[in-house]
């Protein structure tokens, strides 16, 4: 058996030592899966300047107010966007008991295979058959069928459950807004019952800070028991113009930090850069083909176009997911 | 001089230490303004069931919603609801913008001084009013008209401001419940941003738990600055089946206490009443001519009628506000 010198035993300590440094370092860092570079930066710097009590930015906790858009934002929205392969589900297990669909569009083409169809008609479409899968139930019945198909439903190039396909820097910022007074919101174009599911237990936000589009919603007494039932018939698209408009109406307070991906949601960060004070604006870029996808100014529901003009022009941050996330996905090397 | 003999000076210790046991009890007895009697005794033994951990009543801070309406049960309504006057001085004001309103009801009829002429058509009459004076108003300018007026304007009968007009037994509720780790909502058939002006300052109760009617509003840019302009359009109407509908709109979980006072609170009391566990439901009943109104079952916006039946055979509380509150409003012998 081998003494170790005195030496040995120094540097070993200094090891251990540098080891404890390092964790300390990393512990500290609350934001991990981001890269050191502008776009990091921007966020500690906004949060930093906010919370600095007695500083002529500094924002009272009740007011700091954080939304984010959920598809693409959040989560991932290719090939498609997660609740659209819900609602695809949906029409292929209800089909029995609607013969009529093998004669209507888009429920003809979905049943017969061609998912694009879908999208034919723009979000139009998405919503009919969204409607059309989602009336009639009592928001008890509906809270059961997305909780049962989200466990169960697995992304189509993954093979992977859609809540893990959720983005790591983002569950990071989350928490990091969190741990300083932050009250954190989703704000998407996606319902807001089929987001509240899961919305609490995946990034942590309670479902009175979930605001979604909405379908017309009833109050019936059966046998006795009051119910809420969903009606086919839209009471509210939460996109664009309409993302500001239910912010006012839920919230009732402006927010001063607001995270997007796609010109949908380019009036909330309009809405939430014009306000006085200090303001924080993000556009998450899909430039990542590798890791994620890769994807801007096409035409379509995912599009950024003039969001991307706008934010270069305003100085907004705008994360490269390739350059600035040194993970994308909680789970696998992704 | 007198010295005390030994007898003077116990009895006066005595009374000293009377004096400071009922100050402390005073101070221990959350709702001073309360009677002791069964209504009292309800809400007292509901909040200390749901908050002693480990017992099997006990419910998790989250899900502790509280909900209640405004009009008639958190302040007064009568002679008629304030917003109604709001919207009266209004029509007043901008009636020189408006000649065509010499020709049309209700608005000729309120510049001839007939207030009444509001609520000829029930609730539709009111809803066409408002929607005439708020219309077309940013939701900074609306903002700004409202809390000018409740600062200025003056009740008809008691000359205070309205905001003084509040039931000072529900402050003490509101602000118990959350002491006890309640979050308290309004939900109100008022105009969510009407109340907001004054909802925080009044009631402790911030923007984003107050639930109202809400006008259709849209996102406009005016000279590059977004605005959000309110419609003269419905877009949600915050009463009867709309309240549970609200509820699940905004905060996505089924409150555990609901507090109302007319039928239009009677679905939000039964859609609270028929979740699972714990339960707390109350009705204020205007029964108390002298130091307020008494008014129940006659046909109106402020009728109790239903609700009365129904609290009586659920045995939900009903507070007489004669024999249950030894104090009305916070200011005054009233």
């Amino acid at each position: 058996m081998m003494i170790p010198s005195r030496f040995t035993v120094r540097v070993g300590v200094l090891a251990m030592m540098l080891t404890l440094v390092a964790t300390i370092a990393h512990a500290a860092d609350p934001l991990p899966s981001w890269n050191d570079g502008p776009a990091k930066k921007s966020i500690v710097a906004f949060v930093e300047k906010v919370t600095k009590e007695g500083s002529p930015d500094f924002v009272p906790a009740a007011e700091r107010i954080a939304t984010f858009d959920n598809d693409g934002t959040l989560w991932a929205e290719q090939p498609m966007p997660f609740q659209a392969a819900y609602v695809i589900d949906r029409i292929k297990a209800l089909a029995p008991q609607h013969p009529e669909w093998k004669d209507r569009e888009p429920f003809a083409s979905i049943l017969k295979g061609d998912s694009n169809a879908l999208f034919k008609n723009g979000e139009h479409g998405l919503i009919e058959a969204a409607m059309a899968t989602h009336a009639g139930l009592t928001t008890d019945e509906f809270n059961k069928v997305v909780s049962d198909w989200i466990a169960t439903a697995r992304h189509p190039t993954t093979g992977r459950p859609y809540t893990e396909m959720v983005y790591q820097p983002m569950l990071e910022v989350l928490a990091y807004l969190r741990a300083n007074g932050f009250k954190t919101y989703i704000v998407s174009g996606g319902g807001i019952e089929f987001m509240r599911t899961f919305a609490e237990k995946v990034y942590g936000i309670p479902p009175e800070q979930v605001i979604g589009s909405t379908l017309k919603t009833v109050f019936e007494m059966r046998d006795g028991t009051p119910v809420l039932v969903k009606m086919p018939e839209l009471q509210f698209n939460d996109d664009k113009g309409g993302k500001p408009v239910a912010i006012n109406a839920h919230i009732g307070r402006r927010p001063i930090a607001a995270f997007g991906n796609s010109d949908g949601d380019l009036q909330m960060l309009q809405w939430t850069g014009a306000g006085s004070g200090p303001r924080f604006c993000l556009y998450v870029h899909h430039a990542d083909a590798a890791r994620e996808w890769a994807y801007d100014r096409q035409p379509g529901l995912t599009r950024l176009d003039k969001g991307l003009d706008e934010a270069a022009a305003k100085g907004w941050t705008i994360v490269d997911m390739k350059g600035d996330w040194n993970q994308v996905f909680p789970v696998g090397r992704w």
